[in-house]
């Protein structure tokens, strides 16, 4: 009798250790997974598990050779890096890609695009619209590289503006075209969309106030397929105005009263419009240079 | 006989099936671990596992209210949120903690001490050094909380000035004073210390070069316990002269052959010296305000 029962025991006893065994896997392996998958998603990382459902956020930069060009594309990859599904779209204004820029963008980090396209000397003058050429070549890679099957939205992010990671996830529900204030433009501390029940019904600016969409291009937003199913909408070089780019291109894509406004129905500035001072370089030795040769 | 074999088989699969089950667990667990640290440490985590033996950063950045503030404020913090065991000295120029100041730094995710002090009115003039006061309660915060016991590195970061991530990683293997070259400074794309068998001989400027240590404030890091060991070590206000600041510090806790050379024996620029424009809010309405209070 005792004999069965001992036999019978250490029969059963190691199959109550596997049931323990695999309840107790299952649940750690849960909680590693939720710890990990935690500090991914405050770090807004492009590993965490839902991220991959997200539409890409297809950043344009135009950027030209100047003192302060690594410096401002430092900081812009400093908050880019932080932006969950992001593709950088990089348009140099140069004849082929320079050294810094294809050297800064291969250690930044980031997903990105190296384009570049020279602005011919004549489009070069005071009053004349800036980038033109940079965007538009951009807007083609879009339209030649990507499908009705990607989810994306696009923006126009100039390389000495400031940009809150906040505004990030503000544009990324864009249906068609949305928009939001921007802080420190039109000789204002800020300019904004003004929205009567969830619609934009006019504009609070200083300055030409009459432009069909008084916003600058850090305040909005077009999502992917509007691109694509719009081909031929680019921003004007020919009897482009002052000011003027914005309203030109937006006019072919959307009208005022589907614009979608973000940030707290436009009340919250999440972009600034800063601007670099020019660099002086007055004491630049003329001859006697430094014994080594050092990129900034 | 067959009936033994049974038993014996059925005792005995369990047990190894257990022995299975448990190698199984830990080398799983093992590689969840590391997956995890992996991308942790990609994204220079302060979770990671080794950070907490990091020194701590402790990086001293004076601010005043102007309109670009919370903008600068707004990139350096995303800058600043990549660097791991960093702790933020922010050290506002007013009586009092600013609502725009406590607000952002309360949602920047960053471990910060906010503290101010005002800059009497009578120092506030071209050629007068700026943010003495600041620099100076941001050094006894330090010596009043921290101890022989704390590791970490002291560093004077301008609001408007641009940093790389390499930066941080330089300066935290500072022992007594390190230094580095400074882009887009005085006058020159770069001023940096010359470097002859792993000691400074010697500065690289345009400017002032007959300063005992001609490097911008931007340009060095010190041990905290350098700190904490020369109590009365401050910026001077009295009989301080342009451009002196840094020299006037630094000649109190250490001599020109022992500074530190950091950033491949001071030939790359990983800080800028940048400069943002003042804003122009020459549009801004004199009487009819917006119908909402937006913080820019």
């Amino acid at each position: 009798m005792k004999s069965i029962f001992y036999t019978r025991f250490f029969i059963l006893l190691p199959w109550i250790l596997i049931v323990i065994i695999v309840i107790d896997i299952d649940t750690k392996r849960l909680s590693v997974r939720n710890t990990a998958s935690f500090y991914l998603s405050r770090l807004g990382n492009v590993h965490g598990s839902n991220a991959t459902s997200l539409p890409v956020i297809y950043a344009i930069t135009p950027t030209y050779s100047r003192a302060v060009q690594k410096a401002e594309l430092t900081r812009l990859a400093n908050t880019f890096r932080q932006v969950p599904q992001f593709h950088w779209i990089v348009v140099e204004d140069s004849n082929s890609h320079t050294e810094l820029v294809s050297r800064f963008l291969a250690r930044s980090g980031l997903r990105y695009t190296h384009l570049n396209v020279f602005t011919p000397r004549r489009f070069k003058r005071t009053g004349m619209p800036r980038a033109t050429e940079q965007r538009n070549l951009a807007l083609g890679w879009l339209r030649g590289h990507r499908s009705v099957k990607d989810k994306g939205v696009v923006f126009f992010a100039d390389d000495d503006n400031t940009y809150s990671l906040a505004l990030f996830e503000e544009m990324r529900s864009t249906r068609r075209v949305s928009v939001w204030p921007v802080g420190l433009v039109g000789g204002r501390r800020y300019e904004r969309p003004l929205v009567e029940e969830g619609k934009v019904v006019g504009w609070y600016t200083g300055w030409k106030a009459e432009r069909p969409f008084a916003i600058d291009m850090a305040g909005f937003a077009v999502n992917l397929q509007v691109i694509l199913s719009n081909p031929r909408a680019l921003f004007k070089r020919r009897g482009a105005k002052p000011g003027m780019q914005e309203s030109d291109f937006l006019k072919q894509i959307t009208k005022v009263e589907d614009l979608e406004p973000k940030a707290k129905n436009c009340t919250q500035v999440l972009v600034w419009h800063t601007r670099t001072e020019k660099v002086n370089l007055g004491n630049e030795p003329k001859r006697q240079q430094d014994s080594v040769y050092i990129e900034v």
